[in-house]
């Protein structure tokens, strides 16, 4: 069954769309290492958080897609933009609308 | 820009797989009603936890399902399997992959 993860993460002030931007062009290349879904959020009622839904094939090919060098270069960008405030979901995907199996 | 829906909730003991039955049966209605994706999921770390990930065309048409006769039905048959302990997220999707706009 694939594999979810829900991640907020919250930017320092006045950062936030610049690691929005960062995470959005990173997608494209996701679809290759199995990634299904790939949902980068803002949260109205706060405005430095962002939050990320990602299913993936399985939870072997999200740790992969860890270790490539563009995923490794965009964190290493992103990490002075964030405040060290993380939180982190994982799940298995059992089933529903617009979720392959 | 579509809507973000992340929701948790624990079910009573040996509930579970039959709440997930009931979010699961109502899934295929979904669609016509402007919803995206529906993806039910389970915590590994966490037996009676259910965790809903939703991406709605808009806040408007998720609130407007919420009256449909047969999401009623399902949210009145689902509360007496769960503890009344849930969390929820509401979040505008700003893109990524997999998500329309």
């Amino acid at each position: 069954m694939p594999y979810g993860y829900i991640g907020s993460m919250r930017a320092r002030e006045g950062c936030r769309d610049d690691i929005i931007n960062l995470l959005l062009s990173a997608a494209d290349g996701l679809r290759a290492a199995g990634c299904q879904l790939y949902a980068v959020c803002t949260a109205p009622a706060d405005a430095d958080m962002i939050w990320v839904t990602e299913i993936w094939e399985s939870a072997e090919r999200h740790e992969a897609s860890l270790h490539l060098p563009e995923t490794r270069a965009a964190i290493a960008k992103a990490m002075p933009m964030l405040t060290g405030e993380f939180t982190r979901q994982e799940l298995t995907v059992v089933g529903g609308l617009g979720v392959s199996s």
